[in-house]
């Protein structure tokens, strides 16, 4: 099979957004159901997500943190009680009214069909977040400082009923972990919003090679009910951004609307100090819009479902059983004696009945980072053929099998790097200094125009106009560069110390 | 502090159904939330419930399977399409009919309250199952029959809603797994449905310590939709049955509703057969019934959130220290140098401000099976003092720590098989062979009455009045016990081969 000029059309130079949707189909990860912006996560999708629950849930584990369950439905009352997080989620909540569906016969068809039936007194709303929810069971659990920390972490499903829906990057229905936790202190809370802040930035680069930013949000673009709210923000190939992780630090918001109280040290009642942080499926798209390119998928070593694909190249009936089994035994040794990241190494061997071409297309479409071609002769030279996904997919190194072995963990852990080093470059080369209103403006009317780092003393109006005006927002104030140099405000002339950075963004 | 008779009051004698409410509580697994019939899954219930996953997730890739995820919300014209189904449903379906809240005055009390807003054209309801919506995905993926089988498990929350809830054994909201696979002959899918029905049971016994008996329902009490329904049937110590998991042949019925086609090796267009099997957040309920004692939980080592709890005693301030570090030693010794089940070892030293008394009681009703005191004393003599959880709780056995160490893992199996062994005896000493009707009516008049095995050759009817006489079901069709000598049906008098299961049950 000839190699089309790029495996997926089009090009992330011809359309980006088309381009997106076209990785993920050929990558066979998701797709579009008939419940309304709501996604089928396929295998390859789903197997990504395993790996990244995977690697989160140690990290939270190592740090304290234990899992729980908390119900999908929040009674309508909880939601009013923090009014900010109420108005923040009011207009994307599904709504349960009904707890049973009833045949009814249509006066016109004659045909019966189940109508909904048994009307709740009270609604609820399907979780869009749970801080409502937790917080009731967590004014429950604690009486006394001895009860804190509370350290809880959920993995679950939630809805937020979206408009425009994009499979990965915006669902209505969306899978995530949520933490929740509760605390003596305002500063042992901090504390725990900034050590998630950068166990997220960590996981990011050493999991899905994507550099972030780290930064806090501005009051405008705070989570709802949040006194605080750290992102770490990712930069695509179209140079948008994506707010992929957030940690909030909720002050006693939650704690004043559902009575977390507890007795202190002192003696003396009072309310806790909570914080809340998450990361969703949206992981996923930011992975796709980081690494993919114009052959499709590309995989960080850690988070592919398989590592390395073994593909026999079998033209001849009477060798191919030498060949099957040479490559069973190399799928064999590998899954052994052989590791990356401490776990032993995903390899799978694709035996089925299609040509070589059309097997390679897949793998690469599907972003394995390194595929092995193994013909009769290499059984006999005891080589192997090496093509890895992060360079062009007609590369080839015929390398001896031992040497392959030995140099194997070494080999994912390059690939790894690569893909990191070429995001940290590109996302460097897109952040430009811009210290003038004039600058500033012109920026904005480029084509793709990347993301800017701006002096900035603004009000949350000033800060909003200009979003308007341009179609952007303050992606974060960076936690670097807040100790810079004075330099005027790029709106308001005042003298500050303060960088904003500002893009598009998802 | 002295021991109170029974660590939980009501012993299982005085209230089985309050005993098991209170092994809940006092164990710390769960609780009720104001979200009608849903419950809030404590970190010590959720630790089990993710020791389960974990076992029964690797089962499921062993044989082949893959993980996705399909929508939560169900369209009622998906549940509609398969009648008998749809039928066994739509009583407890919560429905989604509303994608907004709005803010609204309260004519009477002049307040602003959010009401419900945004009415859906179509209801969802929140998937009690997913047949029809992962149907639908099949229908999609499955063109010939090299796209068969498609074996596809899902881990999600479902929910149903139930008008009596019980922690764990029947909740509106709850936690599952669910199998669907798709086959291209009636031959193939059974092989799979009896596949499972089998893994389950090696489950129930390996991981949970619970001997089941196999077997198949009667149409009665069938999967609404299935051609077949095997199930998996546990006792619990007020000899009732829980139905624990089961593997449903759904025959054609849903590739027919669902039009699941494919072109088969005969290049003639086809319905696929296919399956479908799950358990669920049910299996915790079950593991307490069949296990907890008055003293409250007793959990199998493999499921244990902490297989051995350190419990240092430290009468004097000037020996702590090294009782404290004695104690950590002996942890990490046992965390870096031995293994249980081809993992490590879940190992916790309770450093809290308590008493060993408080502390020991604690454990005990979480139900570790191992608990190692260590005071002065043990330090210098190099001893630990051994505590079995499924031994009286004052038993002690002090060990040269060496010894224990070497033990640890056969000490860990046994404890495993003494439940196992202990379930298994109960359970065949409460299945009675009952061979007359006038014997059968007698049984179900006696005070927990356990399970018997008739001869039975009755009409569904026949069975449905019986079992409402008497508040019982026929649990099963045991596979062993099919082939037995040939008697007459304690209804008809029919001769048969054909054995019956019956009980009262969960």
């Amino acid at each position: 099979m000839a190699k089309p000029k790029n495996a997926i059309t089009p090009t992330r130079e011809e359309d980006f957004p088309e381009w997106y949707q076209q990785v993920i189909k050929a990558a066979d990860m998701a797709e579009n159901s008939e419940t309304r912006g709501c996604m089928v996560i396929k295998p390859w999708g789903y197997g990504i997500w395993e790996a990244i629950q995977s690697d989160l849930d140690s990290r939270f584990k190592a740090t304290g943190h234990q899992n729980a369950y908390f119900p999908l439905l929040i009674p309508l009352s909880y939601l009013e009680k923090e009014a900010e997080h109420a108005e923040g989620f009011a207009t994307e909540c599904a709504v349960v009214t009904h707890h049973r569906l009833e045949a009814e016969k249509d006066s016109e068809t004659g045909k019966t069909k189940l109508v909904p039936s048994g009307k709740l007194t009270e609604p609820y709303v399907i979780r869009p977040t749970s801080e409502t929810i937790i917080g009731a069971a967590f004014s429950r659990w604690v009486e006394s400082y001895r009860d804190l920390p509370l350290l809880i972490n959920q993995w679950a499903n939630v809805m937020r009923w979206e408009m425009r829906p994009r499979l990965f990057l915006r669902t209505a229905e969306f899978l995530w972990q949520e933490g929740h936790t509760a605390h003596e202190s305002q500063e042992e809370a901090i504390v725990e919003t900034r050590m998630i802040h950068q166990l997220y930035a960590d996981f990011l680069r050493e999991v899905l090679a994507i550099p972030v930013v780290m930064g806090e949000k501005t009051e405008a673009e705070r989570f709802p009910g949040a006194e605080m709210t750290l992102t770490v923000e990712a930069m695509v190939q179209d140079k948008k951004a994506i707010q992929a992780g957030t940690s909030h630090y909720l002050g006693q918001n939650f704690a004043k609307a559902q009575n977390i109280t507890f007795v202190g040290r002192e003696n003396k009642e009072q309310h806790v100090h909570t914080t809340s942080w998450g990361v969703s499926t949206r992981l996923i798209g930011t992975l796709i819009m980081a690494h993919a390119d114009d052959d499709g998928l590309v995989l960080p070593p850690r988070v592919a479902p398989q590592q390395i694909v073994i593909i026999p190249v079998t033209p001849k009936e009477e060798t191919k059983e030498a060949v099957l089994e040479s490559c069973e035994a190399i799928a064999q040794t590998i899954r052994r004696d052989y590791s990356y990241a401490g776990a032993p190494i995903r390899v799978h061997v694709d035996k089925r009945d299609f040509g070589g071409g059309v097997k390679k297309w897949e793998w690469v479409k599907k972003g394995v980072p390194i595929r092995l071609e193994i013909g009769p002769r290499d059984v006999e030279s005891r080589k192997v053929c090496v093509q890895r996904r992060d360079r062009p997919a007609n590369e080839k190194d015929f390398v001896e099998r031992e040497e392959f072995f030995q140099n194997l963990e070494g080999l994912l852990a390059e690939i790894h790097q690569s893909l990191l080093a070429r995001a940290t470059t590109f996302r460097d080369e897109n952040i430009t200094e811009i210290t003038t209103l004039e600058d500033f403006t012109l920026h904005w009317n480029r084509e793709n125009p990347g993301w800017i780092t701006t002096p900035w003393a603004g009000s949350r109006t000033e800060e909003e106009e200009l979003s308007k005006e341009h179609k952007i927002t303050i992606r974060c104030l960076p936690i670097d560069g807040q100790d810079g140099e004075e330099a005027k405000c790029i709106l308001t002339g005042t003298p500050t110390k303060q960088r904003a950075i500002w893009g598009r963004s998802y």
